[in-house]
């Protein structure tokens, strides 16, 4: 009977009329202003049709995060031409494959990354930022947008197989944001932090957030540990988002100062956070806040506040406000029933470049996760299903086996995976990285192990390893842990 | 190709799940936190449903502001049913008319509404709110909402001819919420003191901007200039909103003690605020932020935010993040050219009871409202249509005039009127509330307006009147104002 209009005003564009003066951006070249952000994003997107981009087509994106890499997103979005997200710092096949998947018309490449883009691309148009970000034609003006219309093609950053690209909507951005704003609430004067590659959801993620909530963001080209902590001491940064392990090095290359209180929350995804790590943030007054998220999701799906991350010890926190969360089947779940994760809900995709049929059921997609709910709804994740070990026919997660390896206090990372086994089929066996000035002792580190996990759980043989095989968005790569283990240390 | 899903988790619902601990209500009976309030509301839900009330059945409700009342608002929105907002004060006869049109199947009073809910509809059953409150049923789950899905039947208090039934969705209210916190913000620790009646739009959107949001409501079961003040002072509210003439008895009873800083916004709708209203509040400290809304967009539609009411004088502000304000026609407006002003967004009502052709042009609503937008893209609202003065060829916008009068060191508050003149067609006259202590003198005010108006504009007549007649919400009758005009005076 009443349809919802899905159509609304150019975020960037209504930003800009509601609060022009406000600070948009800052990194590499200073700092912008919305008004000054809604003009150079009209110009950019002026020079991209110039250069012959139509609306709807395809623009693989090879660029570190910067202002201008913020203001060509957010041109694309003018033109209603669809962002292809590559990674400047993947290989040459990586980047052919995903810009032959989507269907790429054009790559945008900063001076970093054109190599890798002429190497990739030889076929289509590469183009310039810097030349882009220069032009003086006319700014083009926002338009509608259409909340169904397709923004960006991310590719899930699968730890085996091929890459595989996720269509992402402006809707399901615009529910993150909402949601996320509901979750964190939407401050005044609140500044994102942002490290993460633009290839990465969550990166993307944070600019649209800031772009509908009227926040800053500041960029950082690339994660380091010093610059990320000098940026939350001086620059006012009430917002951040990165995985594990950049927390880590955070962490350790903090020493023992606080953290401001302005930092509200700095939201923690992209794998398991230990408990040692949560502790250890919580000692310097950094308040995390553990997040399940998804680049089908549009990034959070699930975040544990840090007001409840003491009370909540391996919760990764609630659903967000618009998201069902499913285990195992379509529904309402059983309080600790283990199962697979499904999500449902206006920030989920659609589909990917090649369907969907396989992971899409009613709405609900199949995450390919394991977790359960417990009984305040919490989400605990167990591990990715890919990953799952069957030992002698009982479940072995590899994430939880090593949140329990990294609370040792020998250990700096740990990873674990399954290997064929005789008699069990197959035994967990942990690589490891061992703290500096500390030694590797595998038989007390089983034996800690032992006194916390399942007997099956307990890894049979301990590797130390120089460092452990993770994305350009800092996630284990499972299968590549396998290529590390030493066949004369695993061999049973 | 990808459709923008609209079904979402109930908010209450959600809003227990993800802040069970934070309070919900406020007012008479004490404090309600969002799990008793989700309890409760589905103790409600399941009571209704006892009475044979269903999934679409139209339910009046006939209740002043309380926790209790708010209470059985979720509870229609939990079973599913239409909510018919009906106003305690207005007479049986308006009453009956609004039940009749709506298809109502049951209506729902306190014992201050028992004798007026017997007297309108003795054909339907009459459920007494206290027993639905203390129902003991078990409490009815939360269901998922479709956005599209009708919520509530909010009649327009249009000044002349019959109330019309406007059906705002679940998504109006939604979108109205969302846009609101964009502009707002969303802070943890807000508390709406509600003033306003259920039967006003405004009173509901609060009720479901809070639920939302994650927010408090204090409830005040009418609207008492010294009780609102009491509850800024020592509740801790940090929005509200009023009409302007509550505004204005709330500085008149607070003598010169400054309101708290805490107080983010009051809202002021429902009609203009004048400048000698705008800058008494700013001397007391009060963050006024005039807001232009409508009926039809379930209420806010555009707002000047309290930092901008000194740099934008005359500003209805902004319109709200998803809301398109157009001019005269569909498309962008010319800076300040005066037309009826359109509106355009998922906040939009879809239509009225008896159908909604008349008004809505693609997507576009014809408010009746006549204003213009100036070179910042701020709303300035000069009348509503219905009610514009033509003398001579020129326009005469009595809200224009009140506010000039309303300046006049005797005047209280002002109504303007046009009356049939043989030479101009029509003219001005007003009717003025004469402030305590002070004494009428036409001559002396239309010189004063002469200084400020155009010679058209100025009152040919001056008359004094004990009160003006406005409708439940605050709102100028002017039809009513036309039937106090003493023909002795005003015949020229």
């Amino acid at each position: 009977m009443m349809a919802v209009a899905a159509s609304v005003p150019e975020w960037l564009g209504r930003r800009a009329l509601l609060t022009p003066d406000r600070v948009a951006l800052g990194g590499e070249g200073g700092w912008v202003r919305y008004a000054e952000l809604d003009a150079w994003a009209g110009r950019i997107a002026a020079a991209l049709a110039q250069a012959g981009i139509e609306p709807h087509d395809r623009v693989g994106v090879l660029l570190e995060g910067s202002p201008r890499a913020a203001a060509l997103v957010h041109a694309l979005v003018r033109l209603g031409a669809v962002l292809v997200a590559l990674h400047p710092r993947e290989r040459p096949e990586e980047t052919r494959f995903k810009l032959k998947a989507s269907g790429a018309v054009a790559v945008v490449y900063s001076p970093a990354s054109e190599d890798l883009a002429r190497a990739a691309a030889p076929a289509i148009p590469a183009l310039a930022l810097s030349e882009l970000a220069a032009g003086k034609a006319a700014p083009r003006p926002p338009r509608p947008m259409d909340l169904a219309e397709p923004l960006a093609v991310v590719f899930t950053s699968g730890t085996t197989g091929q890459p595989r690209g996720a269509v992402l909507s402006a809707g399901n951005f615009w529910w993150n944001a909402v949601s996320s704003g509901l979750l964190l609430g939407v401050v005044p004067g609140d500044m994102w932090l942002s490290a993460m590659p633009l290839a990465h959801v969550g990166g993307l993620a944070i600019l649209m957030r800031a772009v509908i909530d009227g926040a800053a963001v500041l960029l950082l080209p690339r994660f380091d540990p010093e610059a990320v902590n000098r940026a939350i001491d001086d620059e006012g940064v009430t917002l951040t988002s990165v995985v594990p392990q950049m927390l880590q090095r955070m962490l350790e290359a903090r020493g023992r100062r606080p953290y401001p209180a302005r930092l509200r929350a700095a939201l923690v995804g992209g794998g398991p956070t230990p408990q040692e790590l949560r502790d250890a943030a919580w000692e310097l007054g950094l308040a995390v806040a553990p997040t399940y998220g998804l680049t089908e999701t549009a990034s959070q799906a699930a975040t544990l506040m840090p007001d409840q991350v003491a009370t909540h010890p391996g919760s990764s926190g609630l659903p967000l406000f618009a998201m069902e969360i499913a285990i195992g089947r379509p529904g309402p779940a059983d309080p600790g029933a283990e199962g697979e994760i499904l999500v449902r809900g206006p920030q989920v995709i659609s589909g990917y470049l090649d369907g969907a049929a396989d992971v899409l059921e009613a709405g609900w997609l199949h995450t390919g996760d394991v977790g359960f709910l417990d009984d305040f709804g919490h989400l605990h994740v167990l591990d990715r299903r890919d990953d799952l070990i069957v030992s002698g026919g009982e479940n072995v997660y590899p994430a939880q086996v090593e949140a329990v390896l990294a609370a040792h206090p020998d250990v700096a990372e740990a990873g674990v995976v399954g290997v064929a086994d005789a008699r069990w089929g197959q035994v967990p066996v942990a690589l490891v990285v061992v703290r500096p000035g500390r030694a590797l002792d595998g038989d007390a580190i089983r034996a800690f192990c032992g006194q916390r996990l399942a007997p099956f759980k307990v890894p049979v043989r301990i590797q130390a390893v120089a460092e452990l095989p993770r994305t350009a968005a800092g996630k284990l790569r499972r299968a590549r842990l396998r290529e590390l283990i030493d066949p004369e240390v695993t061999g049973s």
